[in-house]
C-alpha cells in the first residue's frame, strides 16, 4: 500500500457559533472567490457546538485573530492512503475508513500519535501533526511505501531520511480505551459538485452555512425532536474538488430555500451522491465526558483508533476526472472525529 | 404635481472602507436573503471614501454598533415626486433631477432644510429628516398635493394637520452658495435586474461589493490614470426593485469576473439600461474643502440646491411592471449627493 503525505500545511481551527458573523467575509472569499486567494485546502463543518474550519496556511492568513477563533497551534499534514488495488488500477475501490483505521490510525494510536480525520465525497484524509512526522514514518513504513508530494512530484520517504527520530511518543499504550459514542438519528447525504456550479448555488450555500441560526421571516420555528438529531453540515473545497455532507432532514425541512440545491442534487448522477445512515454501533460506555485535551478538537489523544467506528459503505466514483496524484479515491465518507464532539471519553 | 411621503423610515449610515469586512454578514443578508429580513429599503454605494448604506429601521437593526459604522442620528423619510403627466398617464416620463431640484430641493434649501438624494434606475428619492416634515409640508404644499403612504394607502397631508409648525428653519437664506464640483472622467452604466436573478449573479456582486479592494491572485495591479476616475458602485433593493449603477471602466477591467454580469447586462432590453457620462459642468470654484457639517453625509446643509448639477438624460421605462404607487417612475438617474463627497464647499 502507499501512503501519500500531501503538499498542504494545514491549521485546525474552531469558530464559535455566536462569532461566525465576524468571519463571514474571509470565509465567503475562501469558498466562492478562488481567484482572490491562494488557499487550496478548505473545509468548514457545522456541528451542534461550533464550526470547525480546516485550511492551509494561505487560507489561515485570511482569518483575523479573535476571541471567537480558536486555532490549534500545530501544523497538520494530510495523509492519503492508496491500496494496492487502487495503485494497480486507478479509480477502483479505495480503502475505506475501517481499513484506514486498522492500517494507519491504530498503529499510530499505539505510538500515542493523535490524528484528525476528514472525510469528503472524494476521499478520506488522515491528518497528523507535522512534528509527529518522524514517528508516523517510522511507524508506518513497514506496511506502506510512503511518498511526500512536493510541487506535484511524489518523493519516496524513509524513516532514516527524517532528522528527528521516533524516540518521541515511543511509549506503548498500556491499555486499550473504550469510548462512548453519540448516535444521532440523522441520515446524511454526501455529494460532490462541479466547482464551476458553485456560483449558481451561492446564495443557498451562504444561507445554510452562515444564516441557518437566524429565523426566517416566513417560517414558523420548528418544535420537537431536534434533540435526537444533530446539526451537521460540511463543505470542503480541496484542490478544486467540492464535497458536501448534509443532513437529509435539514434538506427536507428547508425545501424552498434549498430548492436549487435540491435540483442540483437531483441532477447529480446516482453514483455521485449517497444517502447515509448514521453509525449504528451502540454506545460502548456511559462514563461521563472526559474533561481536558480531548475536548477542543474532539480528537482522542490517547487512543485515536477508538474514534473510527463510523459506518463505511459502498464506494463510488467521482463524476470528475480523477487526478493521478491525490485526491485519487472517490468514496463518500464522513468525518468520524466530528461525530462525537465533547462526548469522547476513556473508560 | 404630487409629492408622496413613502412608508419607510430610513437611517443614513457610513461604513469605513477598512471596516467593511465586519459588516459582510448583515449586508449579504440584506442584499440576498430577503426571506431572512423585514428590511424593504436598502441601498449601498461605494465611493472613493467609504460605503454609504441607506436602509430602513428593520435593516438598521442588523448592523452592529462599531467604530467603523457612523450612523446619522435622524430618521429620514423618502419623498417621491410625480409630475402631472405621470399622474395622468402612469408610466410616462417622470420628472428628472433638474425638475426635482427646482420644485423641491431649491425651495427646501431656502428654508435651510437638508436633503439627501438617492437615485436609482427606477426613480429618484429625495430624503428629508422626519423632524423637518412640518417645514417640508408647509414649504411644498402650495406647489404639490402631498400624500403620505401608510400601509399601502395614500393619505392627503396638509400643513395644518402637522403638529410642529413651520417656525423652525424659517429664516430665509440670505445669499446663494456656490460649490466646487468634482468632475470624474467615468462613464456609468445604470441598470435594473429582475430580483429573482440576483442569486445568479451573487458571487459576482459579492466580489464587486465586498472584495474589490483586495487584489486578485491572477491579476497585475493596474497603474496610472485612476486619479481621474472615482470608484463608484451602487446597489439598491427597494420594495423589491433592484438598481445597479456601475462604472463602465470597472466593468471593462473586471471582464472575467463580471462575465456573467456582462451577459446579464447584454440580455437586458435596451431601454432598461443606459450609459451615462459624468456631469460636464466645470468646477465653479477652487476654494478649499469646507470642514465641518458638510463632510460626513456629503450634504450641503446650507444650500442643498447647489448639489443638483448632475446630468439628466433621456428617461426610459422599466422592464418590470410599474406599480401604481411608488416607485412609479423608471428613469435612470444618478445619486447627485454622492458625486462630490468632502469636496463640497461654500464660496
Amino acid at each position: 500500500m502507499e501512503l501519500h503525505i500531501l503538499d498542504h500545511r494545514l491549521r485546525v481551527t474552531s469558530i464559535n457559533k455566536s462569532g461566525l458573523s465576524h468571519f463571514t467575509h474571509p470565509l465567503i472569499k475562501l469558498i466562492f472567490l478562488r481567484r482572490r486567494t491562494r488557499c487550496k485546502f478548505f473545509s468548514m463543518t457545522e456541528t451542534p457546538e461550533n464550526y470547525t474550519v480546516l485550511l492551509d496556511e494561505e487560507g489561515f492568513k485570511e482569518l483575523e485573530a479573535s476571541s471567537d477563533l480558536q486555532a490549534e497551534g500545530s501544523v497538520w499534514l494530510p495523509l492519503n492512503v492508496l491500496s494496492d488495488a487502487v495503485i494497480a488500477s486507478p479509480g477502483s475501490q479505495a480503502p475505506g475508513v475501517t481499513k484506514i483505521a486498522e492500517s494507519v490510525i491504530a498503529p499510530l494510536a499505539r505510538r500515542h500519535v493523535s490524528v484528525f480525520m476528514l472525510s469528503t465525497y472524494q476521499t478520506d484524509f488522515v491528518l497528523v501533526r507535522e512534528k509527529d512526522l518522524p514517528v508516523v514514518v517510522a511507524t508506518l513504513e513497514e506496511e506502506f511505501n510512503i511518498f511526500r508530494e512536493v510541487g506535484g512530484e511524489s518523493l519516496l520517504v524513509r524513516g532514516r531520511d527524517i532528522a528527528d527520530g521516533p524516540h518521541k511518543n515511543a511509549k506503548q499504550a498500556t491499555q486499550a480505551g473504550l469510548q462512548p459514542v453519540l448516535i444521532p438519528q440523522n441520515r446524511f447525504c454526501v455529494m460532490s459538485l462541479d466547482p464551476d456550479t458553485l456560483p449558481s448555488i451561492a446564495t443557498t450555500l451562504i444561507d445554510v452555512l452562515f444564516y441557518s441560526g437566524s429565523p426566517k421571516e416566513d417560517e414558523v420555528p420548528s418544535s420537537g425532536s431536534d434533540l435526537e438529531r444533530i446539526k451537521f453540515f460540511s463543505f470542503s473545497l480541496i484542490d478544486g474538488y467540492v464535497s458536501l455532507v448534509m443532513d437529509t432532514d435539514t434538506q427536507r425541512r428547508s425545501k424552498s430555500c434549498l430548492r436549487r440545491f435540491q435540483k442540483l442534487f437531483d441532477l447529480c448522477p446516482l453514483d455521485s451522491k449517497r444517502f447515509l445512515d448514521a453509525p449504528v454501533s451502540p454506545p460502548t460506555s456511559s462514563s461521563p465526558a472526559r474533561p481536558g485535551n480531548c475536548g477542543e478538537w474532539c480528537e482522542s489523544e490517547d487512543n485515536p483508533s477508538a474514534s473510527t467506528s463510523a459506518a463505511s459503505w459502498p464506494r463510488s466514483h467521482s463524476r470528475w476526472p480523477t487526478a493521478t496524484s491525490p485526491p485519487t479515491t472517490s468514496a463518500p465518507s464522513v468525518s468520524t472525529t466530528l461525530w462525537f464532539p465533547k462526548r469522547t471519553s476513556l473508560v
